[in-house]
């Protein structure tokens, strides 16, 4: 499915909820993914996250020298690939390969995105000054992208331990937050 | 339903999976409550969060000068008044008369705790150096409650202008991931 050009405005709308998401990164020819729970919106436009990405992680010393990567959203049906990203260090593995997951080019950066996430956002690395106390990145969103066909995407939520929550109905009503 | 103490090492299977939550403070003899979307755990132990506090909100003040509040979390059955809370400034303003919440003292902190809420976390500001420029305040968990009768809570994940996803089923996989 051919993904669109998805408003950067909205962006927090994929992230808020707080699913489990994959980070991609490239260095010298070879991608990496990570799952990742720590992160929260921090601003809405330009879109902005903050992220804990641990520094006994391979993508940390990847994210320190090329200050950019992607955010990709899975849903459920992607749930055991994702727990396989998250049991393996990607040194020394390619995990696209592996776990068979597909890169597919990413507009602004050079971190591959996941074909097979419904949303990816192309982000790059804009405050580091918490990175050595806290492993906190912040990160701008330049670009995302959406699978329009995929209406309340059943995204997983990790509750520890391998237990996701995998996200159920929607209800509306009258919020005047944004 | 009374509550019982919760392992500081299992916050992060509270928050990791992103429900909305109730921020509690007090100054002055007057409480306030927060609906707060942007927070992550930043660190295990002690349990580490950081959260987005605009500046715009009567609890930005509050939180500064008393450096300490609770974090409630609240479960489908009070969507209607996360929003109530959500959509209404405390300045002047008891949300816990007026939205029929319950204050139960905490044990740690001058903040109340939200009775009806399931679980109940209270947090002193450890970190307030990228306030000025992001409103990210860093809370250490000091003590954290939970309703043991609660298996499973239906805890919201806004979605953006009201629409809220509850949560839905749990699934279990083998993962090594803490």
């Amino acid at each position: 499915m051919a993904k669109k050009s998805f408003p950067l405005s909205k962006v927090y709308c994929l992230l808020e909820p707080g699913p489990v998401v994959l980070v991609t990164t490239t260095r010298k020819g070879q991608a990496n993914i990570m799952a990742m729970s720590w992160y929260t919106m921090m601003e809405f436009e330009p879109p902005t996250v903050g992220c804990i990405i641990s520094n006994r992680n391979y993508t940390f010393d990847i994210l320190k020298v090329t200050k950019e990567c992607a955010i990709n959203i899975p849903t459920v049906e992607l749930a055991e690939k994702v727990v396989a990203c998250g049991n393996t260090s990607g040194q020394g593995v390619d995990k696209f390969r592996t776990f068979g997951l597909t890169p597919a080019p990413a507009s602004r950066v050079a971190a591959p995105l996941i074909a097979e996430c419904y949303a990816n956002l192309e982000c790059a690395v804009m405050d580091t000054r918490m990175v050595n106390k806290y492993n906190f990145f912040i990160l701008e969103v330049l670009k995302a992208w959406i699978d329009p066909s995929r209406k309340d995407p059943r995204t997983i939520h990790h509750l520890g331990r391998g237990a996701f929550m995998v996200a159920g109905e929607v209800i509306k009503l009258p919020s005047k937050m944004k």
